[in-house]
């Protein structure tokens, strides 16, 4: 339990990291929108493995089989729509130490004391490699969003480990973040960090670092207080990825030092509707959207791989020592960004399916709401 | 919709601020927990407005009343139990304002935008008011908790604006705690985040600050990846309050800085169980518990509420300006306490539920399992 | 767990027979849907103890106080709708014999099974008195349907015991149903009705009966396959119904002795819009409403409780003797109409909000859409 | 949205009748639980097209792959189990006529005007073929049950048309029920229920009828009132499926022409545990298991296919005429038996579930409970 997201936009997944396959069922994507294929497999190429140097060097081509929910003619159904993901690259004879000793800040141990049992080849099910998942739900949240109202969601490296970007005058685009392998859109801070991140593959260590998410273009009214916050339940997204350690909206932990005079957001009118000239809030008020840009950032740790020996203990409590043997991402800021995207993009289409219902805005029941 | 919080432990709450109650009915307490009604009324009396010169000076008893699902002899049935907390205290005439300037930074405008109709007064359902009657269930469901396993929750106040207390050798005990009404149990910290919490009232502003919240006794194996990882909930819980901006596990942001082979917990055996020998996971990993403290911060901005005019429009986009007059918060922190700790219940006994079954561990049913 | 119904119209209930209130939250209901306390108090006053001869002599007002959710102006708010309903007619001691004796084809024994305890007076939450609030809710639910579309909800007793009405030739006013306290709209049966409870009461004895329910006016489209489908959120909803042991749709079990040929509804074009020339379906094909009545019927049990002396046994299992004391119906089937038409409007007007937004028709972010 | 059945025992479906594949996920299958693929194929093949004379002659091998959720060595880990059943057999060029014209009965017309777009070939989703997916569920969830408490579930013909079976002193065997074609396990009844089946295709025509099912082995104390009543639970499972018009537990219709004198059921003391002496409640008391054989009854009416012309409109509401061409069962009860077993294994094991928690009872989580 605990495999499906939303609650209107509701997305299930499946599948171990060395198992046959993954995938996901979408129930409750509205119908008559247009999915392009090839855009599904543009965003599954950016969070996939062996894409860059800073990348683990796994060969998955990740390509997905859409087997339902979509016409001959590229339309969505309304029924659920099922994507699948064959795993190519298997190796489960690179995990054999994983049997005999609990890998530091991994979830071998809690697995086991939970299920009483594991997939041990990999980390099964508790592998990032189960986010090929969320993204290929979230490339089809994302065309829900373009054209339930235009929304956009765009996510870059800010920081890795001290190697913090300036702040930008505006949203970077797609392109900008993807023009480094480090997806940080800032030239001279990309060059460090990929520096920053080759040194520390070099070392057998790992490196953390800070994404930020934008999602432009949300009409205001998103977001059910007083539990589903929107920005609750974006917090909740976030946290359920492996490796993030922290979440912030708008003005943040730093957002604690100011005063309210310093802090509040002043009301505007602006373009012909009411808009707040700063947006410290980061685009929601009481839980729900304001028209403002909703903007949140999202703590990854370093990876908890890492090839040095390391104290651990076996299964039955020995003490021992492990060297990782896999391959590895040594930072997973890179290919964590279209997974952030991905969330954003599940989370705003939940909500926006909520308030306008299952069948906004393409189905003909809806139509005549 | 959005006031049910819970999968196995259902909360919903209900009630505007200046309304003739707020209240909460939770389905899924398991049966034959003794509710002790002074511990109920306890809690409450922390979050209770006007308890000391720094909180509002609102006046409400805030006594509960229950309604159901508990026996003459003070055992919950394991039918829905419904607590009713009457507000005694109404000012409705203090917000006229209101109506006719969105205050900045609160959830006037939002809400008008989505529901195209607004409880003035008090801000209704968006005022953290509606907070009682979470600290209600949580009361029940640290009851629970205690009984289940023992676990313990205890939050604190760790910084107020720019003043940070030490970092502590151990959990302090809620004595500590409540011992200074700011809720630092720091005394020389205490005494510095009041001053800063007097001047800031005194210029008619406000300020915020960072909880830090230890849930102890829990033990290994809840939480549900991948979606509901216990971190996961804890996350939107958090983000479900009124003013927070901001959510940490373990390491949080810092933790960003550290390479992998500084931040991973080694495995240890200790007392006879596998423990880890730092806990920079902060409790989790993998959305599972592992046993550790779970460790958790929150960012709560500074009070929107200003006594201070801003500038802002009306909701017809005509700009003018706001001064507040109603009775405030000039800081959230030491009454959030209690509420913080409430959501953290909330979040332990419902992962604890769905592990163990709702009638664990006093049903019948549940005893035979 | 178990006491809250719905996916976007949520409601919550609470309340044991003898304990000191009943009640309801609604969460999800739209925004600035006009409520009508006084509606509201005629729903319960169909349900209420005491209405006629017919009866339970327990007297309650069933005086519904609104706690939340609706403006001074009478409009929903968006938030929470909290009810409450004082019990004032308990007789606990009129329930001892029910500590030393389980009651035959009642819940005194599951509910010592599974719970371990029990709320000993009138059944506590097992009691049919819980659906007090259901009927609240139900009332909220109408007025919702009212408003979005049209949508009416009738109900009527078509048989009890052996005696059957003959087939009307078009649906019943509330007016006529209301017209005999046996709630069946057919004069001539309505008197043989009348008699054969009477009988029943005469003889410590009781008898069940049929309801028939039509939903007329909704609009083709509601219902969401393949789980979900509309009449399958009926039956659900119809059997959670206390003495409920049957659930039809169109030519529910008869229906099975034609053939195909003979049972098909043929389309027709009619008035503009695609109907059928026949209602076997019962208004819904494949799980979706399609614009024609919808028609179930729900069959009802004779009371459990009987004057006359049984055998059962006690909770240690001993072998003993019951005879009821308590003030019961011998027939539930004239107060269960309007508890099946809120089921039913619970069921539709949730329906309507999963395809339509949680804030249709009346909010504004649902206006826009 | 609604492809999503179960709250603890999640079960999410996809698949057009002609598309790619059908199948199904599993989220919150206990781990630890041993999986036999040949018992999966087994149940597949009860439901099989082409499986005798008396069904459709589409031929489908129905084999499933397991793609995630189980080791190697054929244990459930906990995590989701993914189940995919190719199609092989589509005809799609078969079915041009539903495009111009709405088949009398089927949910052509009602799924246009829900989505506005129609998956023509076989009726897509709303095929009976998507059910091949509930029965991949429904053996994992009889394997769970076997394990976790031993019981076990018997479904069977019991009248098609007017041809009704004699009442049995004793539940029948699986072997019994299969014995035959029909799934009749009464022998004489059979052999005129398999003339009756052949006749009505012989005159392009089709029957309908009644099946039974029986849980027997499930322990008292399942189900959770008020809502979630265990019969409420199965009525809706079963109203779920495809020509299902109604369903009954235990006394059913016939129940209410009883008095309740005559309808009770006694308790007595038998084996030493609390039995009843009949079971007209059908297994439930309150909605609650009472360690009774839980005995329900479901109508499916005729097929809605039949060979012979049929009056009806195109989708712009011209009359037209239709005779249908594809291949089709013209009476579904004997394929139906499985299914409705799957579906009475998916709410028996939810309900355990939500009683004994995610991990019972097989997980070292629960063990400890």
């Amino acid at each position: 339990m605990g495999n499906i997201h939303g609650h209107t936009f509701r997305v299930a997944t499946f599948g171990e990291s060395h198992g046959p396959a993954l995938g996901v069922i979408i129930d409750g994507c509205p119908p008559r929108v247009p999915l392009d294929s090839q855009f599904l497999q543009h965003e599954l190429d950016r969070r996939r493995p062996g894409q860059s140097a800073l990348t683990t060097q796994r060969k998955e081509g990740d390509i997905p089989e859409i087997l339902s929910g979509v016409s001959a003619q590229g339309l969505t159904l309304g029924s659920p729509i099922a994507i699948l993901i064959r795993n190519t690259d298997q190796r489960p004879q690179a995990y054999t130490e994983m049997k005999s000793a609990y890998r530091p800040s991994h979830a071998d141990f809690t697995y086991d004391t939970k299920y009483g049992i594991r997939a041990v080849e990999g980390g099964g099910r508790s592998s990032a490699r189960e986010t090929a998942a969320r993204v290929a739900a979230g490339a089809v949240a994302k065309t829900v969003l373009k054209h339930a109202c235009g929304a956009q969601i765009t996510a870059w490296v800010e920081s890795v480990a001290d190697i913090q970007m300036p702040a930008l005058a505006k949203t970077p685009t797609q392109k900008q973040v993807d023009a480094s392998p480090t997806r940080c859109p800032h030239p001279a801070t990309a060059e460090k960090i990929e520096e920053c991140i080759k040194a520390a593959r070099q070392d057998g260590d790992s490196v953390g670092g800070v994404i930020c998410c934008v999602i432009s273009g949300l009409p205001a009214g998103l977001g059910s207080p007083v539990f589903d916050r929107f920005e609750a339940d974006l917090a909740k997204a976030m946290l359920s990825l492996p490796a993030t350690k922290g979440f912030e909206i708008g003005s943040g932990f730093a957002g604690t030092q100011l005063r309210g005079s310093e802090h509040n957001d002043l009301f505007i009118r602006k373009g012909g509707r009411i808009r707040t000239l700063t947006n410290r809030s980061g685009g929601t008020q009481g839980g729900i959207t304001n028209g403002e840009d909703v903007v949140i950032r999202i703590a990854f740790k370093p990876t908890a791989t890492v090839m040095k020996p390391q104290k651990t203990v076996s299964p039955d409590g020995k003490a021992t020592s492990l060297s990782a043997k896999g391959r590895h991402d040594p930072c997973v800021l890179p290919r964590a960004v279209p997974i952030v995207e991905a969330m954003a993009a599940l989370v705003a289409v939940d909500h926006w399916m909520r308030d306008r219902g299952q069948n906004s805005p393409f189905g003909r029941c809806g139509r005549k709401a």
